[in-house]
């Protein structure tokens, strides 16, 4: 996991395990011998695309570093009803205190993961890319934009500081009849000069003015199918043109052919149903 | 939030806050007066049960703590479309700092609450409770938990060390023919005595065990509904029984006529979708 | 240290190692060669239960991982008087940076156990059950509710959410002439029904009560003899019962003859002396 | 609490709170209806000093803070059975939530305060201090040091930092036949010239070579009253003698009456027995 | 301190504290009475840009919520000799408690606001803005971040997350002779589009290609005052310079006249020497 | 590093890496593929005492524990230009995750070791030795004090528990025309016996008046070179004597022909340069 902060999600992973834990295992510890060894495989008993096997590492690693575990598939795989994706050995105990905090992370990023794919499908063969939001669950933003890439999406500005965003509320502050443009060149002169400057508008006036002010990307609120068509006409390329909003699985192809760079989907991340992936164990 | 542990929170919320914010808002920054103020109010957008109207609160006390929220409704409240369920007031910069945070917590929620409500209500008029499970968002348990109970059904074990729930696993470590009677007994023995004795079990001559072994409650994992009618004639009462396994809103009025005590379901924290909650921001 | 959790010591340990350290060892920094090696051996200086090897294998492991530590006897062993329990090898500076961590922990924790096991000798051959209390030292509940089991007793619930437990403040809040059965009632149909139900009563009466509302424990709360005598009877096997409040080693005999179930002794954590250990160091 | 720092309580508060409290009072929760306000008394069952008072008050204040708080007496005031010593008001739940915690606290803190002053009173009327020791409860070494000074005593150093002691360890670190001169300038020269130098020496032929090399205090380890009166003869004034070692209640006064400076006691907080506090609890 | 994370100060505060205080202030604790009262005026005593006041001001509010501190200046204020720029009132040990910790603070970051100041002055009535570098303070970035703010000059990103900046070692693992337009290009389909694309060159080859590339940002690395001057011809406008290596007070100005729009400086936040503050305490 | 603790290491590097991690390398991850190696050779490009090798090797084990990292140098060595002084090799992702931060730690403590060991030589030859003081940077005092020794000067006390400096605060705190010695005899009684009494003079009278209280070490604040040599004359050894105030590389010369024993320098840490320290970087 070199490319996020594997150091990073200790705070994240203590959490779960601490409010998984509590004070121990009461069935476990009086029922299963304290030097039992087991052997368990997790498999997945649904069609997608897995994600969240290094964090279910990082888990068992947390709660026994004598635990083996070992991945049979790479994050970001497709994997179908009854594949086995990592087999885990060592103390029982020590798994199943791991169990059900491994399979909580795994199965949710996966979900994130399966769904990404599934729009990421629905825009194929087109230049348009399907984008993330800052509408995930709390304490899992790393790992769930990373499932987010795994799934074939790009990711959107990580949070407030690694991207400008210009949005209703901020044109508001600014205000006065040319707060778009007076807006673009507020952020651009204040704001890092490595950060790109977008701004979100919901008129073809608006994306003229944004266009004139020469932000970067245009993120286009809510707007009709037409009005989106006439934005790309308008600004034919001369910034990144964003759809947003209200956008599903059953309007995301009319999105798509209005020629839009970047279409962001909140439910990638805030509404995903989990993965269905289960622990075979076997006492050895 | 008295009866949860306010001041356990603060690590979510930071968590939360701290990959939400990063280095700051440059946004805001760029467009936004320092000392401008504002009145945003939160609605929801669609019909639903809200809870994480005190996480809300947290997040933005947290952020700056002379914003002052007010809550329109009460935690567990019934809404429907464009009610308006809290007001905050104060620094403008402020109130954007938090906004994304107080909804993500909100939003998820408020999903658990609503979508427990419909199971609650598919079970109305009859003795059988909905319960959760622990197949809940990593660092989330305690707040999904009370949004479990907001949407109106009951908490099973919080975590590993506050219910005994004798699993396979732990049958395959006692072992022999007599697996289900002896742990059972080895969990009485070893187990605190305050803490009621739960055992899983697949098949009605493991029920019939389990109930001679003086198990408190019995789990039917993946029963038949026939096999869970003659469970619950079997046991007249003796234990608690609990359906578990593939329960959707499609068959559980099937399970709830069989006559078990209480129905489990994973997906009502694992995969509700988010309440659609939005916060409307008016600087004065 | 499988059945406790071992990352869950963290907190404790680092702790009490920040607050000897500081900001390091002005001693063995002026006085020991910074490559110096040596042997260390941890020996019990009077007779007892020892409990927290694995505790000072911690905080060895801590403070420098390159040191070597061997348990010498099982942490729960009886010991006596010279009894060599650890032998830790490596630099010199380092062990001494933890000897004393390691020892504040281990003497306490075989002062737990020891006075634990002086209980449960004086109960022995009866069906009597030694328990614990929340009457722990702050941060250490985990490890001395471990010692406890190592001395040869059971554990009562470990904190607030694992066990339910009704005490005269609870039934003041319920209030009433009936109201030992309706708090009994109350907490059985809120509480998780993992949790079994114990209610504090003082007279025979509230006895009746509780029986008869189906508690599952009655704890009473500083009886006479005489009165814990009638208990038993009156419940005939239908609850447990516990005794609590005032019980020492004169009187405990006495109370085991009244036939309860389970005796709570505070002292087992409040009061206990540490065992006496120390290290005796050897340059190498 | 300006003279420790109160915001260093923090960490072993919130540990100690979160062992208790878990995932919330289930019983509280069942029972106590959630506005129900209270009036709870702390009231000491037996003679002593208390100690804790702003520990409590700290603790009361952490799990919520509209709970007030009245100390009926000051922290180090010496009380009798039944004195009321503290009043808490407010929310009926959050009291229950902070109150074993709390007592935890100040009954062992009390304890230590207790059985210090009593040994303080063995001593009185001569020169001789008593002081304490570095073997305190994990976590808790600020609030026993302050417990020790309320008890009267004073304290040694906090830790390994703030003072320079060479044991028989260092000593034989340093090694040949003039070992303790070598060691007492090695340290003179390598810690900070803040600290003095004070060396444990077991003969009499010792305590002359640490007066020569001019140790600013010299523990006379396990010495017998003879040899420790003929040391005070020896050093006459010229440096600190502190007595160590096996000093218990029942030859205290030997010790004193050698005429050494001070009196090192570990069992001042690594033995003394909790002091008994109870919460009396009104509902209003 | 709304445009930081006020919330965020905790961690670096916490630690600064804990380090100077240790287990508490010896010296005033025996000196000064626990109720004292005493005024404090924090002026400095040199000519410079005073910031890190609203730091100041959380130190004393961490360490007794009870101190008053009153800015007598703002955040950014060019300050001359003996100029008073603050005043906390309230209880004496408390205002010695903080008083080392707010001055490292405050002097710290004023120094680098003072730096800075001087070397926006010196590129003064120019278009070229000078920027700072992650060679910053270990965690002190976002206060450092903001003292250059205050000083004049302008936030280079912020981290590895919030910029793309290809170095020598980015193009080396790229590899090839077309490695600059490669790596411009690689950048721009994988980052975030909301991140601008940065590449250091060192001849003027590599301009021309970074260019073609569309790199949005050119950095100069250690070229020639003569080089610098072509790259500014050749770019014309398309994008950003910034000059970058061994730039001091004494060539700024050659390099301002190059024309490049960008100047950044590591000493900014390495070497800025501390501006001289001192706390004038008088009790009341 | 085991004469500091390497453990207490954690936060302040954690919280160094956060700050420039952020959510991720941009950068690298677009540009290196994931399983390319590196060797990277760490050189010094100016004159110096190079510090922080344990620390730059505990942050690249931080990020990636895989890395090899040698040090080719001691910590404390004399390095000149283009010095090679460690090497690391492994993931070439990782390798630049910690280079920034490896770097700014060993930069800052090796110019606190190179300014020190200036004084140091300019002192050499005669008794007088460089001391530090608490202006030390917020987080780093630990490594800052142990990058003082290694410039070959002596530590201060650490923080306010670990010696006791009255100032002239602490003196109005008395108040009274005998302030100072009753200052140090109220010193003397209530700190622990530990620690050596220093206290803070402006004139030769309160010379006379410390050394007739018996003060340990007397500072001499800002007087003048005059005033200080009489102060030797009077104490004639019977204490320390510390000079501090206004000492610079111009004028300790003559501080030191005064014969004082002590001469504390806060620009030691507060106001030295970093040393200019670079990562050579080869992709394998």
């Amino acid at each position: 996991m070199n490319d996020a902060r594997s150091y990073a999600l200790t705070a994240i992973i203590d959490l779960a395990l601490s409010e998984d834990i509590g004070s121990g295992d009461v069935t476990s510890n009086s029922t299963i011998s304290p030097s039992r060894e087991a052997t368990a495989t997790m498999l997945v008993k649904a069609d997608g695309v897995v994600f969240g096997l290094d964090v279910a590492r990082a888990v068992f690693e947390r709660v026994d570093s004598s635990l083996e575990f070992v991945a049979l598939v790479e994050d970001g795989s497709r994997v179908s009803f009854r594949t086995d994706i990592a087999r885990v050995r060592g103390n029982a105990r020590s798994i199943l205190l791991g169990e059900r905090v491994a399979l909580n992370f795994i199965q949710r990023l996966s979900g994130v993961a399966t769904v990404t794919a599934v729009y990421v499908a629905a825009v194929e063969g087109t230049n348009a890319q399907i984008v993330d939001t800052r509408k995930t669950t709390p304490g899992m933003r790393t790992l769930e934009k990373a499932a987010v890439r795994a799934g074939g999406a790009r990711n959107h500005r990580f949070g407030l500081s690694d991207g400008v965003l210009i949005k209703d509320n901020h044109l508001a502050g600014v205000g006065g009849p040319d707060r778009v443009s007076r807006a673009v060149r507020l952020a651009r002169s204040a704001a890092p000069h490595t950060l790109a400057i977008e701004v979100e508008v919901t008129t073809l006036d608006e994306v003229a003015e944004a266009l004139a002010a020469e932000a970067d990307i245009i993120m286009l609120d809510n707007m009709s199918i037409e009005d989106m068509s006439q934005a790309v006409a308008l600004v034919a390329g001369r910034a990144l043109l964003e759809a947003s909003g209200g956008i599903t699985l059953s309007n995301v192809s009319d999105v798509v052919r209005t020629g839009v760079d970047l279409i962001s989907i909140g439910a990638l991340t805030h509404s995903a149903p989990s993965l269905d992936i289960s622990l075979d164990f076997e006492l050895v």
